[in-house]
């Protein structure tokens, strides 16, 4: 007897259709003889909903008062959950973040889990029934209802998952899997039955938005099972673990062209001033993501690549500071794109990064820049050649 | 400096604009001075349509589920109203019956309030800031959330201005108070500017659908200084209060269409037959109104009346159960309407009965049978006789 933590996102439960189809799906799992605890996303839309009726009302609404909102999509949720599930003849029971004992600190709109109670849980668990629980929401100390960031409810089902010591946590969506490529992009791509943490929340931080980060940290820190899976289709998922056996150097190949590049000419790195610069972006809240740089008495620059939506502020940052930061000139690059390619192997095959170079130069694709970590080699290229350049590094490799 | 407790019912909080319109109606009090509490129903047919959605996964949910997912409304409709206030300046926080601490038996979609907590909404209150509690809704032991029926967010409003010893509770509502008359029945109808608990309550049984019964009689035995009032009209409403002075023999004249008269023949009261059927008709929830009944060696009979819907289990009860009862025949007359008067003064001044037969007469109206109590005159009428007798019984009195 298994015991397994069931997480369905806002599209699997987005109708009364959907909830009864997922019902079944952990109906099997209970009548199969496993422990079953769910976790539930707010249908569809119904946070944007929610938050539009606030938006109505005032521009500046409180972030306490946005979660108070916010958290009936999820308790609603649950709710028509159980109502599905009992209809199949499955006891099960509904409960809210603070019934749970999801304590949480007091950042509403973005709160951190501290605790998990069990003793609800394991008391329904030990009655034979299923918990069925509002993803996405806690308590603070105060007793007062808080909500943990959008993509919440995967940290919630990974939190359940450790305090239980589940033996898996599976995160169902309307995908099926992590894949080699986007499968959009590069025809060849193929679908990843195992993937290793790390090489996960590098794919979740290059914009596969498959799992919320928080919640593939949070796995791997407790060492939860995750796997990723579709609740439309009836097929084995992908698997995110610690992988220790040999394995190739490439797992996936991700594409986001979510990307500006800045150059910034005759930044002193030596004096101080890149750091400078990247303390006043943080500031503002800008993620600077690859950068790239070059320090000397000749010629100094930077570069460094941010999402698109963050360009406008960067530029601001540097017109503001520009006396106090002493540089030259910039550019805005817009029109670019960013391949990576994320492997565990990586590190110890030599040969990678030239391998790709290679690649790219046998498609003729121009590099703008390239950065490399352990297990991630990203390039940036023109925006028209990105989906040739992860075709042609998908190729390499697979 | 006044504690206030302001309830706002589902059509006061139907929409964006009505929010803000109320929010202004607590901000004026509260600009003023005075301490307040709200309480708000959930926002125009959000019950209705949460319970459709579960209609439409199950037609047997489980009533803790219903209640889980009904209680979101109030929750919702609570934090938008707080959101309202503090774009007025005004500090106010959301409150849901857990964090308040309203404690109800477990009788889930018919709870009894049983212990309401004042700590924390008497920090809040210290604290400057107006609570805005959910109404309709509570815990059980279990920590489960339960709702306390239809028209319970009256029931929550007394419940607090009772714990917190209140100055008065002003239930704001869609109608500017209670009148002697249904304004639509009867043209010279006046506004009770006053008027007695216990008259409220037999007007509110009697479908004067103005204040919820269960409000009226907690705030009689708490004694809390109930008013109706409209929250679309800046008009004085209607006190409800104990009425010690002198006063004319009725207050209020109502009429109620939704009534089907039945007839029993050669039932025998003397054998117990006729304690038998009601007990019969118990056990289904029907509930019987005016009784007549006449037990005799030549003709014994009962007469009694029952809501339309509940006609067909009369019948249903006497068909089944016709040995036992030994009755000779029955007839049901649907085409019927009960008008009553109601007023505390009638039970020492003399001839109230007698006046209402003979302005009846007068009007030609045939009474069919007549009811009285302590402090009500209830009558039978044919339906299409119904308005014309109200407004004969009003004339004579107002």
């Amino acid at each position: 007897m298994a015991l397994i933590v069931e997480k369905f996102g806002g599209s699997s439960v987005s109708n009364s259709e959907r909830v009864k189809h997922v019902a079944n799906i952990a109906a099997a799992d209970y009548k199969r003889g496993d422990q079953v605890v769910m976790v539930v996303s707010a249908q569809g839309d119904t946070t944007d909903l929610l938050l539009k009726k606030a938006a109505e009302i005032s521009s500046k609404a409180s972030k306490r008062e946005l979660d108070a909102l916010m958290a009936t999509g999820e308790q609603a949720s649950a709710a028509l959950m159980v109502i599905a599930l009992e209809k199949l003849g499955c006891p099960a029971v509904s409960l809210c973040g603070w019934q749970v004992g999801i304590e949480t600190d007091s950042t509403y709109g973005n709160a951190r889990i501290q605790e998990v109670g069990t003793a609800r849980l394991k008391a329904e668990l030990a009655a034979g029934r299923i918990p069925v629980v509002a993803g996405f929401q806690g308590i603070n100390y105060r007793n007062d209802i808080t909500t943990i960031g959008r993509g919440g409810s995967d940290t919630t089902a990974v939190a359940l998952a450790a305090a239980l010591n589940a033996d898996a946590c599976k995160i169902y969506t309307d995908v099926d899997g992590v894949y080699s490529a986007d499968p959009r992009d590069v025809k060849t791509a193929v679908k990843l039955y195992e993937i290793d943490y790390d090489e996960m929340l590098e794919l979740a931080t290059l914009g596969a938005k498959v799992l919320h980060n928080r919640a593939v940290e949070m796995a791997k820190r407790h060492g939860v099972k995750l796997e990723v899976l579709s609740s439309f289709q009836n097929h084995p998922g992908t698997k995110v673990r610690e992988v220790t056996m040999e394995q190739k150097s490439i797992s996936s190949v991700a594409r986001d062209a979510d990307v500006a590049a800045i150059r910034v000419n005759g930044l002193k790195t030596s004096e101080g001033k890149t750091s400078r610069l990247f303390s006043l972006l943080a500031d503002k809240k800008v993620n600077v993501d690859m950068v790239f740089l070059r320090d000397g008495e000749e010629k100094s620059e930077v570069c460094f690549t941010v999402a698109q939506n963050n360009a406008s502020t960067v530029v601001e940052v540097l017109c503001e500071h520009q006396e106090e930061l002493m540089y030259e000139g910039f550019q805005v690059e817009e029109g670019v794109c960013k391949v990576s390619a994320v492997g565990l192997g990586m590190s110890s095959s030599a040969g990678v990064a030239a391998g790709i170079f290679e690649a790219l130069y046998k498609a003729r694709i121009p590099v703008k820049f390239i950065t490399t970590s352990e297990i991630k080699v990203s390039i940036l290229v023109n925006e028209e050649d990105g989906v040739k350049a992860a075709a042609a590094i998908h190729d390499l490799f697979f």
